[in-house]
């Protein structure tokens, strides 16, 4: 807190030199904790914003939440559009004109921009935005191998505002034609008068541009590089993926996949309005009253034999329930297993079988307990039986197709998150009924 | 593939000049993989790792999987260990000094250190392995400020292979104090006879040692650094944690908070044991085993109600089903959004309101369906009614609960992902079936 108003003091009150003195030293996400809070008053933000110069403003709008971006712009004093517009990533640009509406704004901030911006702007709206080009940034460094290290540091110094952020230096020929790299610590521990070629790696780690996000972070978490460059067919460079990409994409693949595995929307978030939420979660609400209807159905099949033995309807919701445990344990266990890339061919069968075994001894454990259960609740041994083998039967099934499901869908190229719950839970659900009013319907003459 | 069989080509044919050439240019995640294929004879692997230089095996080493580190270590010939160890780094020695058993050997592989390594891996083994401590690396470079970047260039070329996967300089007086950074591109892009405290950031952003793993995710999420120091209480630098740490620990930290929504140990992998398995899920069974004997007992307290009207207990899990997915969707959102600092202090009024609201309306437009379900299934329009009222409560009391539970132990300090979903869903269970049973035996005349 203290940190924050020193800061907005330093904002408010600063002389102009000051303030450009301590600007190189400010972080933009601390710059933009003070104008996001909300206590603030309108005019105060506006002025704050209008004292900083044109590459603050830019990182400022950098880092903003996508969804907030063009809404910082509007704070900006109009005239400082453009320039300030230059100072943005290609990909930052991007990320706003798609949360713009109206696209004839679009087209006039698009008009203001340099012909190189806006050719790299109309290049990366051509990408899916899930993929390596969706993600990449086309600011990179390129270089010929014909250079010296004191040549290069040289040029580094000439064109300093864009090295900030960068990591590495690409060798190219005239074409964009990759042919190595070079980290700026090779750069630094070189001696100055060794030729790039000579410390160039030629063995580029690179993504193709149309790789989907989640295959980019686990190329970044295999070779611990802080950046990655993107290519085309023919191993042209077309732009660079950085760690803080990667860091948005491995949490908002995780949160899609929680949200999926709960039936809400990959992209909900606090954020979301009411009617937005309302949409995220009600289809799965839907699919799962009519699936309901399908055990609902086997239940009312049975009518009869819980006609003569109502305790049984005490007890199968606890058959049920522990089967749609064992069920969600296993299901979640091999999604995020093949998300993170642990589970894969080379030890599926093996898994399998560890599954089955834990299913099968815990199984037992619980049917016991569970026999003990229902013998007390049931008031009867003959139905404590009953609800011991059912469960240990439910378990079992709910294991296999706990692991089984995603597998399939895995392997048929859907996103085993979206669909594996629903489906593990209803034929759970509906065997654990069939399994314990069948069973107990067959042996009725021991239960009266 | 063909990769991987051009490395193992290498690796088993080259000469040694030639071997020695390619070496700086082969990533030792790629190496990995060829000697952990599964399909390599052990005698080739030895033959593969005894040909590669000792800071070769050290990062080997340190890519390796935690379990897996002092398996291959074993395989490097005896009278290496001691240069290879000293190859590593100190955060990875001390994960691999974590997965040995017998403590006589760890004494022994620490004996073999030099007296500067030997003490960074028992100041790293004080500190918890899930805090800023417990992932730093101990390995950085500090310089004084009165130093200009040509010397620090050249100094820079001296030290060079300390160099290699630094991202920044810390400046320090002689006491270790941290009093700026300066950062490569810093380095690379500034006139050589510049001072570097003409161009050190003295605003450093750090993290204290004892800050939680999960905290320091979110400082590099907010600042985008590709490494942060950490510090002691008097601001003394200790160490660094970079990018790629952080990688790990979100990954980490998403997979504890996915496996412990459905019930299973955080830590629990594809290559846990049936014995780890079966602890791993067996507490959760349990438990949920208990409490459902909770919601058992009140279906048996209505056993005379369901004796008359047969249908209700057809019905009962569709009521309560829905209550488990509106509950499940709810604590799931609101954990996840704790954990990823959407939801906090600011908006948490805003994001109840909007649950409850949502929670409303889904429930009136589900509700209208169910009950067209149990007037169709009860063949009864006031059963249909008692399903439709029941399931609306049953809705929103899962949706406040779903809300509340979580953010409630957040506050005490209890992660939520763990105990959130048994709560919720014990409660949420017990309500609809009181609720929908309730209702049934107060109106049971209109039921006849």
């Amino acid at each position: 807190m203290t940190k924050q108003n020193d800061l907005l003091n330093l904002l408010l009150y600063a002389s102009n030199q000051e303030l450009e003195q301590q600007i190189p030293y400010i972080y933009p996400s601390d710059l933009l904790d003070v104008i996001n809070d909300d206590n603030l008053e309108e005019e105060i933000i506006y002025k704050i914003i209008n004292r900083l110069p044109n590459d603050m403003i830019g990182q400022l709008l950098d880092e903003e939440e996508q969804e907030d971006k063009y809404e910082l712009l509007l704070r900006v004093q109009q005239n400082r559009h453009s320039a300030v517009l230059e100072e943005m990533s290609s990909d930052e640009l991007v990320d706003m004109f798609e949360t713009i509406e109206d696209k004839s704004i679009v087209d006039d901030l698009m008009a203001a921009l340099t012909q190189e911006n806006k050719s790299d702007v109309e290049l990366l709206m051509t990408y899916e935005p899930d993929t390596a080009g969706g993600i990449m940034a086309t600011e990179f460094i390129n270089l010929y191998d014909n250079k010296k290290v004191q040549q290069v540091l040289e040029y580094l110094q000439e064109i300093k505002d864009q090295v900030e952020s960068q990591y590495a230096l690409y060798v190219t020929d005239k074409q964009n034609t990759l042919k190595g790299v070079v980290s700026l610590s090779d750069i630094a521990t070189t001696e100055f008068s060794v030729p790039i070629s000579d410390i160039m790696n030629p063995n580029v780690i690179s993504v193709h541009y149309d790789m989907d996000q989640e295959d980019v972070a686990k190329v970044f978490d295999k070779y611990n590089l802080p950046v990655i460059p993107v290519i085309d067919d023919d191993n042209h460079i077309l732009g660079i993926v950085t760690f803080d990409d990667i860091i948005e994409v491995i949490t908002q693949e995780a949160t899609a996949d929680i949200h999926q595995l709960a039936g809400i929307d990959a992209d909900e978030d606090a954020d979301s309005s009411v009617k937005e939420t309302v949409r995220s979660r009600i289809p799965w609400l839907i699919i799962n009253l009519l699936t309901a209807t399908v055990s609902s159905s086997i239940v009312a099949y049975f009518s009869s034999t819980i006609a003569q033995v109502v305790a049984l309807a005490a007890l199968m919701p606890i058959v049920t329930g522990m089967g749609g445990n064992v069920g969600s344990q296993t299901y979640t266990f091999t999604i995020r297993s093949l998300a993170t890339g642990k589970l894969d061919k080379s030890n599926e069968r093996l898994v399998f079988n560890r599954e089955m075994k834990a299913a099968f001894i815990n199984g037992i454990i619980i049917s016991i307990l569970a026999f003990f259960l229902g013998t007390f609740i049931g008031q009867d041994l003959q139905i404590g039986i009953i609800v011991g083998a059912s469960m240990l039967l439910s378990m079992l099934f709910a294991a296999a197709l706990g692991y089984l499901i995603p597998s399939v869908l895995n392997k048929m190229d859907i996103d085993p998150a979206i669909a594996s719950s629903v489906l593990v839970t209803t034929l759970t659900d509906s065997f654990g009924f069939l399994v314990f009013l069948g069973l107990s319907t067959t042996f009725m003459e021991y239960l009266l």
